[in-house]
């Protein structure tokens, strides 16, 4: 990849939906997903094989999965807290897992009731059996609670860097970090990624950026100074994590998209279309609100995203 | 100043005020600025010198000044567009002068009816005058449209730089550059700042950035990085400029302390006054909207603003 290119690996199918009560209806997600893949998404986390009595707008992952793989336009991911799930996100015919795994003891007993090692004992078993039964696909780890724990308070970066360590070695493919309750700040973010990199080198994975207390892009730059190159973001900003009380919206894919494409740096999205895909989700969720501030302003006078 | 330390310069009072449609009273406003120099703002920007028919809410800046003065907190610091704006402030008692500047030869025409080179000249005759009767008083300007103008588009930067240049040669102290529009971007501004730094040395001034496309914190994490130690913010994130169309939003006070606290550099400012001076801003102007994530989501557990 080009150093003047970023990856976003859009979220909002998952992380966001799953965070809202509202429910999208399958359809709503199908022209969505299109959309998204139309605006030049290359990646997109499409929804989580967890029991649909927990998390009832997630009960369609197969369905969503199968449909998204049928648009042949992109990588689809979904997420997995257990081997059960990946059973199911592999049958249904995914690219990619994306696992959490929590370096707060106390975020990872709340979100998957195990321990942060027990968790690694899982990512294990999932790899072993993904390797079984369909070795090309991709398995990634976004540590969540990377940056500090609502829970816990701090969360100290040695542990971070050593379970990071960990997942690397039972043969995670990329291992990223992610804000999950939007405690992270520039100069911490610089920090961790750098050890990250001294680390894993290339397995060193993706920024997942929350803006909730506004530092979201001042974030996502202080990761790519550092080397980062794929940025998880969520259309509309919608979405957090329903198990870390007060945490609340992911980086706005619209504003990261733009303040990369201002600086240069190409992300293959095409920002009308993307514009197009907000308004669909818009449109399916007219209750809950949604968030950004280019696609309110507009595009600067002079200026074009053309993907 | 040292490395970890930064200057933040309020400008609500006068940037925000004069862009609202609601009139502070005196009174409140009064309140408003001790409750910020009470919170460890160092200097504040209280008000405008213009013709009261035409900003309505800057017609008591000459009480105002006085006002802020009086509580001998920090530097008073006026926004004056012409000669006899500075007299009226300088007569008023301020430690300071700002003068707007404009990079964009149609942002100049429409907000104070001259050309950049007029501007200039009104500069080079305030600072003589200023001379002469207080030459303690100090001058700044923030050039404003440096990054792009919402009237002309896109403004070269090598004609941003030649203007910071005429203006020191004219003997303005301070030359920052003003996001007047939200058009700046990390690496725009990283460009900028890194010429303005070559070509004036100390008298590089301020980042005033504008968050009206979400990358307020972004550009001044970036500005930082090339050395700005000044930032101009607006409590509640309130104003923009009246002239320039579409524009809105100053960067956020809350959210800008927030971010460089958490990096370990210091603002010398008091989280819990800041939102106590937030209150008395709320409640002076209830039908406004007001921003700022930070005041919302709290500050993270186990974090201490303690200025």
């Amino acid at each position: 990849m080009n150093v003047n290119q970023v990856h976003i690996s859009e979220v909002g199918p998952r992380d966001g939906l799953q965070s809202i009560k509202s429910v999208m209806p399958t359809e709503k997600k199908f022209q969505w997903l299109e959309a998204l893949f139309a605006a030049g998404l290359e990646e997109i986390e499409v929804g989580s094989f967890v029991p649909a009595h927990l998390l009832p707008q997630m009960a369609d992952a197969t369905e969503v999965v199968k449909y998204a793989k049928s648009l042949q336009a992109g990588t689809v991911l979904a997420l997995v807290p257990n081997l059960k799930g990946a059973q199911a996100a592999i049958s249904a015919g995914v690219d990619k897992l994306t696992i959490p795994v929590s370096a707060s003891e106390a975020h990872s007993l709340a979100n998957v009731r195990k321990t942060r090692e027990e968790m690694i004992q899982q990512v294990a078993e999932i790899i072993q059996y993904k390797n079984t039964v369909a070795p090309h696909i991709s398995v990634e780890v976004g540590i969540s609670t990377a940056f500090g724990c609502t829970l816990q308070g701090t969360v100290p970066e040695a542990e971070v860097i050593a379970m990071a360590v960990s997942l690397a070695a039972v043969g995670v493919d990329e291992i990223g970090l992610s804000d999950t309750t939007g405690y992270a700040n520039p100069a911490q973010v610089k920090r961790l990624f750098k050890q990250l990199y001294q680390e894993l080198g290339p397995r060193a994975g993706a920024a997942h950026m929350h803006n909730t207390r506004g530092l979201g892009l001042a974030n996502c730059l202080a990761a790519y100074e550092e080397g980062v190159r794929t940025f998880d973001a969520s259309q509309g900003g919608i979405g957090g994590c329903p198990y870390a009380p007060g945490a609340s919206g992911n980086v706005v894919t619209e504003d990261l998209v733009f303040m990369f494409e201002a600086m240069g740096i190409k992300t293959g999205i095409n920002f009308e279309k993307l514009l197009e895909a907000r308004k669909i989700l818009q449109a399916a969720l007219p209750q809950e609100p949604i968030y950004g501030m280019t696609p309110e302003a507009g595009i600067p006078k002079g200026f074009n995203i053309n993907g």
